[in-house]
């Protein structure tokens, strides 16, 4: 397994002065680098950064695994209760290698149940996939670091419901699987006194840096995916990211180059894999980069607003969506392509007497064609003078996955050092829960309600109905 | 079936006069707007934008229900290949209409094939899916207006070797229909001479706003989807928007508002429904925003480049994963979220005796929980000075589908006015494609080639292998 990181559109003499990189540029942050990465040892030292650790925490792989071998005996439908760090990675890892997976007719791996992550409080979207499965046969995975996580809460209550409804209240608990901190909350508390299984979140380790965790090994596991491969895959590629060099560490580099682009005004980072596999991973990216790096904070009394703004997008798909917007739209993006070198399959194009309109096609096959087409993307943009780097993996595999999904944990928590950010909160969604709790009428959230009706009552109405 | 607007939070008087829209403002671009009506009736009438009389075509429709009736008997799997245009729309209405649908399990309407939209050129998504059906059950539905898309000509030749091994050479044709140009291009051709069924995409309909035409129409017809109320929804939210008074027609106004925000610096247009059902209009519309909108042009001699780029979130879910950044990051962005009254189902939490932590929840509903997220997060934006509108309708059903598409579609054209743009073009992707043929080897590109040699020659290649 293979990565590498070609980013030569990325500066000044492929793409022109104003928007490219210079040698120098890079050159004047390599002494910066090595600060940040001396800190960084530093606080993993501290025990402040265990997400690092995580893909040599054997005992936790052991662990999920035989839990995972138990569940897989007993039920044929597991479903992931949780939101934003707790379901990203996991829908993101189990589409790139278990594709249609939950599709009728899908070669499923032998014994492995359907997987289903249900990451939002939609009530059809809720129904319709609780109506695919029998609750005799069901097992949820519900996770929050917290346990306080109000959309968890809330499909929990429910699943409980449903689950008691039909299995009596003997057994309800045997459905599920409880996964967040070691001590704290109160689904901890449930764990520890009302006989419901659990799993442990690490003490440090955020929702959006937990994928190697039970969060998403758990559920995985259950599906068929190789977790072992999966974390060998992070540890072995953990010794490419973990030194001070600035020119031969991709996840410092990536952050380095993002982050000099972001300071020319392109403040859009688009993440475009060519690959329907990858597609997600994409998605988990953007939380990582949004929450990590979306930050205000006050500099000489003066509020400050930073954070590149993370998009997904997928190729080829996108060229026929997107890349109009990003060829001739304002200079304000810098692309991330991800390419696939090797697909599991391949096609090849024979010859079609009835339209020869399509000759130029034959013989070639469809994993040369989506080469090319990401090629062409490259070349179109950078003689438009529009920064991209691409990302090549040789295949998409557990291994290349577990890679990519380290890469780009210290590629984001790298660049909160440069842009001097804390990479590891997200202050700004507190306000709105809180604004939730009071609308639900929470007690002790009175004075929040206040407030809310205070900013209702400021402005004057504008609605238009129609 | 009703639709709102409230655009109270885009105002100076709720989020403060540096990015908030004044009266004054609005009622300056009020006879520019009238200008701009009376130009797209006279394009209307000089039969220049047929789209806005789609949902009137009644011929069309029923065509369409013919067919898909008889596909409907013959086939378990309809098959749509397909990209950009010719894609977004029916798997957005799929979506939106018929959630689970191919989900195994699945409560399918009764006859009902499954309906797959194939829109890349990945060889292991392709394969995955073909491995799901069977060939004899299959049909193949092409889309492509010109005919010459390569990713779909590429699809087509690989689905008729699949199908042509299964079935043999006499009646392979049976598995496909061609949706195309009524005379051009080799689809057409094949269709006339080769025994291939076909349906005319009206010509004058770009590929994005082609969805109420049988790319859209035909397939989800064939899996169950009521076209006819979809059309009708479309016709009578038609009456809404055609005419020219700005503050009262939502397309138009809610163009102004977004033009005006971009003209303050914020360039990031994000669409967020607070529906799993609804998540991928917001997906249909980001091609319709970006490759309506994202344009370069001359003036004065220098080059300019316009566009917003949009993004496409979901709530409550990106609550946990965007928000951070919508709240504290740059302030670049206008939200629109898109909020539903009436769910078709619902689901109370009663009291859980175990966890008393939870019991504010309880005898509130998921449909009270999302409901009042979305309001929560608006306040928030609001009180932190970020312009935010919502969309609502009443439920989502085939007719606010309908409408709501219709609405997108003319203030997407309305902004092309508004931005000085043309709206239905899209100039930017064809260097890319030129490279691809060019690339594949195609007769007539050679020098097409030497140019794509020469951008990779100019620049010193910068490669971090590991």
């Amino acid at each position: 397994m293979q990565i590498s990181l070609d980013y030569t559109n990325m500066m000044a003499d492929a793409i022109g002065a104003e928007y490219g990189v210079s040698d120098d540029e890079l050159a004047a942050l390599s002494s910066r680098t090595a600060e940040i990465h001396a800190q960084i040892c530093q606080s993993r030292e501290q025990g402040e950064l265990p997400f690092f650790d995580l893909p040599e925490e054997s005992e936790m792989l052991a662990e999920v695994q035989v839990l995972a071998a138990e569940l897989r005996q007993s039920f044929e439908n597991i479903i992931v209760l949780g939101i934003g760090g707790s379901a990203l990675g996991t829908a993101a890892v189990m589409r790139a290698l278990s594709l249609t997976h939950n599709l009728q007719g899908s070669e499923q791996r032998p014994g492995a149940p359907r997987l289903f992550v249900l990451d939002n409080v939609d009530p059809d979207g809720f129904s319709a996939h609780l109506a695919l499965c029998h609750p005799a046969k069901t097992c949820f995975l519900v996770v929050s670091k917290s346990g306080a996580t109000v959309e968890t809460s809330c499909q929990f209550l429910l699943a409980r419901q449903w689950v008691e409804t039909a299995v009596g209240t003997q057994n309800f608990q045997d459905h599920f699987v409880l996964i967040t901190d070691p001590e704290n909350g109160v689904l901890r508390a449930l764990a520890q006194q009302h006989g419901y299984r659990s799993c442990t979140i690490p003490p440090g380790v955020g929702g959006r840096f937990s994928v190697l965790t039970p969060v998403g090994l758990l559920p995985l596991a259950c599906a068929g995916v190789d977790i072992a491969a999966l974390m060998q895959g992070a540890a072995d590629f953990a010794k490419k990211v973990c030194h001070g060099d600035l020119m031969t560490n991709p996840a410092y580099l990536n952050a380095t180059l993002q982050y000099l682009a972001y300071q020319k005004g392109l403040k859009i980072s688009v993440m475009m894999p060519y690959s329907d596999r990858l597609r997600d991973i994409a998605d988990w990216f953007r939380q990582l980069w949004a929450e990590s790096l979306g930050k205000r904070y006050g500099l000489n009394g003066q509020e400050l607003f930073v954070g590149p703004t993370p998009i997904n997008a997928l190729g080829t798909t996108d060229q026929h969506s997107q890349v109009q917007l990003y060829m001739e739209g304002p200079v304000d993006k810098v692309v991330t392509f991800i390419a696939v070198d090797r697909f599991a399959n391949d096609l090849k194009m024979s010859k079609y007497d009835a339209a020869p309109q399509l000759d130029y096609l034959s013989g070639h096959s469809m994993a040369e064609l989506i080469g090319v087409e990401l090629l062409a993307t490259t070349a179109a943009l950078t003689r438009n003078h529009r920064p991209n780097c691409t990302l090549r993996v040789s295949e998409v595999s557990p291994e290349s996955v577990g890679a990519l999904l380290y890469l780009f944990e210290v590629q984001t928590l790298f660049a909160g050092y440069l842009f001097e950010v804390n990479p590891l909160d997200q202050p700004g969604v507190e306000e709105g829960k809180q604004f939730t709790y009071a609308l639900m009428g929470r007690e002790g959230f009175e004075e929040k309600g206040r407030e809310y009706a205070s900013i209702q009552s400021r402005s004057k109405p504008r609605l238009l109905d129609c």
